[in-house]
């Protein structure tokens, strides 16, 4: 794919939002061929969970993506991908790499869309591959529960906040989930999702350091609850954490399906993304620090930190290994 | 929203047309959620007319838009909308009033697409918001009436048109209605065609003056008719009237079914709108005066400086008691 | 239309692919008017050819793309379509020609797609259109028969490959077909296809000569086979000769329906793209020599130089006919 200007922010960088985008879009065509590679029930795959994932380099415009995707395990009912992009100058011929990002998908019956099927089993080229997919498979599981149990917050408008405070830099968009957002299920692409997850969290960090920002990391994504067509989406975010070099923001995605259901408005998804502020010339550049009023927002921030303190220590020890002989 | 450059004519402005689009998003959602907030047969809202909007200040790339949507009347079977626009430099903070938007929904069935369902009433603060809602309800009622019998006219192509005359800047262009521009009935979304209607109107101030041009203002719009996916849509411009430093641009929308249906082309809407023409430095320009060769041209001339004159008197008006104590 | 940014590669042209997608559209949208237009079964026209085609002078962004077109012939069961495009700058009044292509279309039952319906005769000023029509329409009936068997071939990756090999630019990219991809009868239109083949193709001429590069010319393509919404298609590229400034691109567009159909991937269409390089000031600039290896590269070579060679004595018969008093 060659990365258009429409994909692009003021300074030039491609969205990290649009680099989720396709990488879902491959996950999903790649795990969606293997469920009906043995026939049987036709079924198309839904995003369950993204693991975190790192921006190594951005990407800008004129550049080729070049995706690659790859099934590296199977449960009984979930499909674990791992998708590589790398960015390539088609005029230079220089390739960089700018994420990996591992998704969990999960076979929905065409016919009925509330039965999950059967993941037509692979095979391993060695058994410690198997016994490392199915440890991934079962954090992954306990992780989901966890967030489930989270998703209680709503995010409330202030009136007249204070520079560099939580409510000062909160945003939010509306979305009306039209038939180009959805899967042949008639149900929200999960990369659709996230592709407005990062618009909305962009905001929220230019509104805070008022500088050119892009995308670092992106938490762990649990895909709770579908979103079906014609619902509306809110998407909504708000500073946590700041460390000197980076900004964390939470961003929540309320549905509404205001039409043919009688369902209230529900939290489909949640996430933490993770920003950095960029000198014209690309250097990373010092954050304003938030200022937290109330004891949630204080707590938050604490949270906030654990989780970037225990990145921070997870690469180090990465580094560490790769060092040894 | 943020604005990208697919929202952008040359020098940097965002079309008009992609503000009347997210307005009328936003007043689809608000007033399809109000109409099924209390059950009832499931429905959507579909636009029924916009009030005439002014663009008071034009909206950059790289600007986010914030758009607030309020209910502000319902009669029995129709819902008013205001809709206000801010847009908001996210690396400065600055703020403007981009516009404010008044439209009318109509609830239609989700079931059967013929039937108008009928509108939960809403609360009023005080007794003469309602009363005031019903004058507006009442001189819109009649408005719509009068385009109705005025809806006749057809655009010809002109053979070797001189320079300033109506049949030298006369543009169309043709849409083939597609899933992604309707709603849940299958009917184009307001916005789409107002979108498209902008973009005609846009080619037509062009052409005659060769210079930069913004969308200054669209008089009141009626949707007297749906238009049905699969469509081919005639979308056709003539200048009608220029003033010193404005262009008046008549657009008519035709529908064709053609597919599925044994119905003729048929008139779906029309409406005028207002240009200037600005300076690489946004300085309003001087239009060169519109010649008009035939009777009609010139009746439609006066009928244009008639709109005109009255605008402009109002305005006068509006400034003359905000001035007073 | 007006070309957008988002329709352009870096240096500003407006993509071939995107004048392609408008040409099939307006082609489309008459062909299906006229098969429509004596009442009977309602249908829907499908692309079934479209002829050689020549991209006389480049579109750029901020221009308007004036779109015609005309049905030139009739047989019991297609139609042909003439479509012509002229560029025109609005700002300075300036037309070009842009290109005229030529396609046909069959009407294929609204209720069942695998049913083609008749066509409406046209008439005919002179006794000698109706001929010559006849004589285009025999001759693309035996090409069609003749690329049908041709289509067989497989592009391979290939691991460390030289500059300039065919192997070091040959590209693909992956495309889920989704609602707005598809006409009324949930079948990919010709000109999405298209669009995305020439993006393929222009990403093997930026890889194989690292400048600037613009669609000169598209040979006949043929649409063999439909195209189902939900469908994965994968569009690769690679080159097949090269003369001193133009490059030829050999095309393949596969399609795997993979969810809701027990059928094998098969190929739906294949083609050949002419490219140039251009320097900053829009000059044809020299293009590497393509190095072939094997057997195969070296006989398609050859095929190339034959095309080349036969459109080059082409169109200097045609010029010497022009000259002619």
């Amino acid at each position: 794919r060659i990365m258009r200007p429409d994909d692009a922010n003021v300074v030039g960088n491609v969205h990290g939002g649009t680099i989720l985008k396709m990488i879902e879009e491959a996950g999903a065509i790649i795990s969606t061929r293997h469920c009906n590679s043995e026939g049987g029930e036709p079924c198309v795959a839904a995003l369950a969970r993204v693991e975190r994932t790192d921006f190594l380099s951005p990407m800008c415009i004129g550049e080729v993506a070049n995706v690659s995707a790859e099934i590296t395990y199977t449960s009984r009912h979930s499909v674990e991908v791992q998708v590589n992009v790398m960015s390539e100058n088609i005029l230079t011929g220089a390739k960089k790499v700018t994420n990996k990002a591992t998704l969990w998908y999960v076979p929905l019956s065409l016919k009925n869309v509330n039965k999950v099927l059967e993941v037509p089993p692979i095979q391993y080229a060695r058994k410690e591959q198997e016994d490392e997919g199915k440890k991934r498979y079962e954090e992954q599981k306990l992780d989901r529960l966890e967030t489930k149990q989270r998703n209680g917050d709503v995010i409330f408008p202030v009136i007249n906040p204070e520079p560099h405070t939580v409510g000062y830099s909160q945003s939010s968009l509306i979305h009306l989930v039209g038939p180009s957002d959805c899967t042949l299920l008639g149900f929200v692409h999960g990369g659709v999702t996230m592709k407005l997850m990062d618009e909305v969290a962009g905001i929220v960090a230019a509104r805070h350091c008022k500088t050119n920002i892009v995308t670092a990391s992106v938490d762990a994504i649990n895909f709770h609850e579908k979103i079906k067509k014609g619902s509306v989406i809110t998407i909504s975010g708000r500073m946590t954490f700041t460390s000197n070099k980076s900004m964390e923001i939470e961003v929540f995605v309320d549905a509404d399906p205001f039409v043919d259901e009688p369902r209230e408005r529900y939290r489909a998804v949640s996430a933490f993304f993770t920003y950095v502020s960029l000198s014209k010339e690309g250097k990373p550049l010092p954050v304003p620090q938030l200022l937290t009023e109330t004891e949630d927002e204080k707590r938050r921030f604490e949270e906030g930190k654990g989780r970037y303190l225990q990145t921070k220590a997870k690469r180090q020890a990465q580094m560490q290994q790769a060092a040894q002989p």
